[in-house]
């Protein structure tokens, strides 16, 4: 195991009707909120109404920015720092699902910095100050509610860069499973995709004597797949929710990366994929993780082994590894299937004629920052290609 | 699963030579510290030296108070808090186990507490206000270092108390694994032991729909199992002690018991033996879990079956749920009796005259403040009494 330094203070407020307390949850930490969230469906659904009055009901002021969409980005960043520093803002209330969050995450910080808040993103500035976050989730799935990182968009320069930093982690993050029920299936599909990859990203590991953390993540993800069925056929099951919800929590706070060298491959091939095709992040993940596998897996057998039998669910007593990492690997796709996730780039309406130029991004060859990907194994942008080119 | 509310800001520093970065660590919080402690083992480990050169180095000033005991003692808390007034000191660092950390937890908070500090784990009285204690861990067992308990004994009135409140959750905590290396035989057991029960409170429930933390808590015990017999062995196995140091944090940080109801029948038993016989806390619990089970099952033989199986690795085929039981029961027994547990109160030389006190005791018959233990089955005390006795 390695050395580990971990901080994680975001409170975790779960179960039914919790949104309701909201107003009472910020008053002792909030004189005037700013209500960030995307568009007609937190309002269709009713969650808007009862926001507005639980803050009303505490006397919580609050200004309103909306139209944060998937990728969020950076120009309504830019708009909500401005609106912020004119009303005086001490906290932002995202009521969503991770774009929401990480664009209340880059406004929160912004407001205190004096420059472009595009530049503590493209540069990893080290920031100290922000103001709080809360959040009330809407869509479980990408783990900001108590995660320290953020992603955001910038269309100019056609650029989707993370930032992570304890001070982002929210103050405290609202998670209703009763919320989740009129999500619809491919956005279910998409979430769980999105909090299986970060168990993935942080278990696919070179480190070695990680039982415990092996464990857990084992653990959080057969956890998350049989209830992500359970839902396919039964989007409003209150108790797969509440699984799938504080799973998607739990696989991206951290807790399951700890000790450990973690990857990060996939998430990096994939943001090229959003930003220059806008898929669902989720969905891209899909396609890419089982490629990665076939690529990688002989680089560290054992480990490949474990996955198949202790996720997958692949008989031990197979005395071919190569079979059984084979079988692992066709059973995630085919788990994926069943969620009506999409198998190839192809599905994805993404062609060859790109792959160089996303390969050559996500590898910095383009920026004159180049780096490889990866910690299973190193990816220069060739490597990259191979992988874009298996998925197609 | 149930709704649940979970706060747990304890920053982790975790593995090798941690623990000489303690001044640089509490520089920033601290302008004088309490170094609180046992007695001579941290003097002979070289660990106090190590803590004080490291304080001196980053400038931080201290006082200091030894005298720590298993199950410890009011009065020590008592000085402490006097001296804490006397020198303005505005943290505790608490260098030590579990009776080293629950000593300075109590100490934190009688520092504002105008009466006797016995008063607030007497009476259970809502504490606001601390000061911040921080630890470096030298026992894994009892997991006080991110937990939000402490237990107090009171030798004038024979009674040991806890007392939960998230404030007293450490500011942070170093973990070293290497420090651990020099713990005896049997501290290593009673440790294990200690966070062995932490998890089954938690795991033994009747709230169903509790998928993730099941398996959390299976993940967290089977990793404990196994590199506790490799410490046996092995006692200066770094990677074995990663596992076991780690997996004792996360036992009684709480997250393995969110969503659930909790028993807490076992510690509610044992804290009677320790309070009269002075017994080391884990080795009770060795001879009173299995007891418990055996005498608990059939109140809810599918959660019994389930630890058999995915904890206790009893093949799931077998026709007889009630032979499955039995058989993880009896491995659990046998687990406990590689690591050199007690089997029985009488390796304790705990007799037959006392039962009948302790029962009525731990089940507040005797104060006047009558109530049931556990939740899997709820024990009066004449439950209690036939545990105690198959205990025998």
């Amino acid at each position: 195991m390695e050395n580990f330094d971990f901080y994680n203070p975001t409170r975790i407020i779960f179960g039914k009707n919790t949104h309701l307390e909201i107003g009472n949850l910020l008053k002792p930490h909030a004189k005037k909120v700013l209500l960030h969230y995307g568009g007609q469906s937190v309002k269709k659904s009713g969650v808007f109404d009862q926001v507005v009055a639980s803050l009303r009901n505490a006397g919580v002021d609050f200004v309103e920015l909306d139209g944060v969409v998937p990728n969020p980005r950076v120009t309504l960043v830019r708009e909500g720092i401005q609106l912020c520093k004119e009303n005086k803002v001490d906290l932002i209330l995202a009521v969503g699902g991770g774009s929401v969050i990480d664009s209340a995450k880059a406004i929160s910080m912004g407001i205190f910095y004096e420059g472009d808040v595009w530049d503590i993103y493209a540069k990893h500035l080290p920031v100290s100050k922000n103001i709080p976050v809360a959040t009330i989730l809407t869509i479980p799935a990408a783990g900001s509610e108590s995660s320290p990182s953020s992603v955001i968009s910038n269309d100019e320069v056609k650029l989707k860069k993370g930032y992570t930093n304890n001070i982002t982690r929210p103050l405290l993050s609202v998670i209703n499973p009763e919320l989740f029920f009129s999500l619809p299936k491919n956005q279910i599909a998409n979430g769980v995709s999105d909090m299986m990859s970060h168990i993935f990203e942080r278990y696919f590991t070179r480190t070695l004597h990680t039982d415990l953390t092996d464990a857990l993540c084992e653990a959080t993800l057969r956890t998350i797949m049989r209830n992500a069925l359970i839902l396919m056929n039964d989007p409003a099951n209150y108790d797969a929710w509440c699984e799938v919800g504080f799973s998607g929590n739990v696989a991206h706070n951290d807790m399951l990366g700890l000790g450990r060298a973690q990857d990060w491959a996939c998430h990096g091939m994939e943001h090229e994929l959003s930003a220059l095709y806008d898929v669902a992040h989720g969905a891209g993940l899909a396609v890419l993780t089982p490629a990665w596998m076939k690529y990688v897996y002989k680089e560290n057998m054992n480990m490949f082994v474990q996955f198949a039998v202790n996720v997958m669910g692949v008989n031990a007593s197979f005395r071919d590894p190569e079979y059984i990492v084979t079988e692992g690997i066709r059973l995630l796709s085919e788990f994926y299937r069943k969620l009506g996730l999409p198998q190839t780039l192809g599905e994805l309406f993404i062609g060859n004629d790109q792959l160089e130029l996303m390969a050559k991004k996500a590898t910095g060859e383009i920026s004159g920052n180049e780096h490889k990907l990866g910690g299973m194994k190193r990816l220069g942008w060739q490597d990259v290609l191979a992988i874009y080119k298996m998925a197609l």
